[in-house]
């Protein structure tokens, strides 16, 4: 979509929300939509993809430190609608969110999806991820590879813990207190160390991060997929050093001049897939 | 989705766009939706496919007097994606509304694209559904009938003029001009008669129509099906008399108290299927 953006107004297109200034106040506005089959497991209670469905957008609310005032929500109609709605209906209680409105259609093909959250601002400017310097701290706000043992257990039915994958808590008050004090923040979608290349290719700097650090928040034995496979809506932020004192987040990388490649772990290129990708 | 409101902010969800006070602003949000071969006609133009996206919702911010402010845009990719981007990039360049960001996805099955529109009222209290008053004149703002003529040319492929069908046109500085004079107002999506009721429906009133002042904009021969097709984006508005005067409108009917049936034409209920219900 980026080669259309066709106003100035459309600040922060590279990031997985739009920010736009609106008298007083600022908006952040962002979209996603998960389709039946390719964001969801066969089967999966369509509770827990309402839930989803509105938590990833309000993730990338939370990673722009927005308070959430309202979402739209397009629905297909299915055989299950009343569990949908028994979904939305949580995740928009759980996080004090108004449905606004949206729209149902029928389709008799595979169904999606689709969610819009729309966000003021608390801080201006808008965290972004452009805005990481050489000299920062990286920080990440919490568990990863959370998302990877809840399918795993969902597909496998394993009796495991499935929440972290069926029903992602995104962390909007934390976004809302990190938003004056980081240079640069996101949400970890689609996994830490392809996101953490795209702070740093947005931001023209090179993300040096800590294999040891990074492990003490990931699954044991499990670092290596957890860094590469997303779906935990934890925070990755730059910023000064010391935030740790303050904030509950962990220190995982420095941010350095830009080198030769964005993004370095323990000092060499990742080796294989960063991540998902669209 | 109706029974999800969650907060007295939703005013108006019965309508086609949520109203969100925003500071000294007030938001007006609209999403739709449209499947392949449920909302276009098989084989049709990708570029006409996103403008009819856009400029549907478009059209609901016309109806609410709303000036676009930005759109987001879901796209499900296909073989044909420049086509779609074309089209885009002309509808946004119409009407001067930036696309501020949205998602791109994938999927094996039937396509969906939606759109979400964010406009800022212009005028306060926003028109909605619920405002005719009896004694009010009923105006409609535009040829009906066009798009049907438009999809019959398309289908069966006469050479006679689509566009109606394929691009129509929002009115939008039509909406913003009526939006202080009209006590009700919405656009003509699924059929003047459907729609009509609906007006009638959430003002707690009767609308009486005229059908010798609909047939002057209905194709001729056509009149009953014209009624009844919708996908016109014609403005149908409740207000005092005499507007006719200074806006492009012509006066079709009467708002009574609410009698036995909310719509009806020349004295009596319209027979049969009233338009496109969802």
């Amino acid at each position: 979509m980026k080669a259309l953006a066709t106003s100035p107004a459309a600040r922060g297109l590279e990031d997985d929300a739009a920010v736009l200034p609106l008298g007083s106040e600022t908006l952040v506005l962002t979209h996603d939509t998960m389709v039946e089959g390719v964001h969801t497991l066969d089967g999966q209670d369509p509770a827990d993809v309402a839930w989803k469905l509105v938590a990833v957008n309000l993730s990338d609310l939370a990673a722009k430190g927005a308070e959430p005032l309202g979402l739209l929500v397009s629905h297909m109609l299915g055989d299950d609608d009343h569990r949908f709605i028994e979904g939305l209906r949580a995740v928009c209680t759980e996080y004090c969110v108004p449905l606004l409105g949206g729209d149902t259609v029928r389709s008799e093909g595979t169904r999606a999806w689709g969610c819009t959250a729309i966000g003021r601002a608390t801080h201006v400017p808008v965290p972004s991820r452009s805005g990481a310097r050489a000299g920062d701290a990286v920080y990440l706000s919490g568990l990863i590879g959370q998302a990877l043992l809840g399918f795993e257990a969902l597909r496998d039915g394993t009796g495991g813990d499935e929440s972290a994958y069926c029903r992602p808590r995104p962390q909007l008050e934390l976004g809302h207190a990190l938003a004056p004090s980081v240079t640069a923040m996101m949400d970890v979608s689609d996994g830490l160390l392809i996101d953490a290349s795209r702070i740093a290719r947005a931001s023209g700097v090179t993300l040096h991060l800590d294999s040891d650090a990074i492990a003490s928040m990931a699954p044991e034995g499990r670092l290596e997929e957890a860094m590469r496979w997303g779906d935990d809506y934890v925070l990755l932020a730059s910023g000064p050093e010391g935030l740790e004192a303050y904030h509950p987040v962990t220190r995982i990388g420095t941010v350095l001049a830009r080198g030769d490649e964005p993004l370095l772990l323990d000092g060499s290129p990742p080796e294989g897939k960063l991540g998902y990708t669209h």
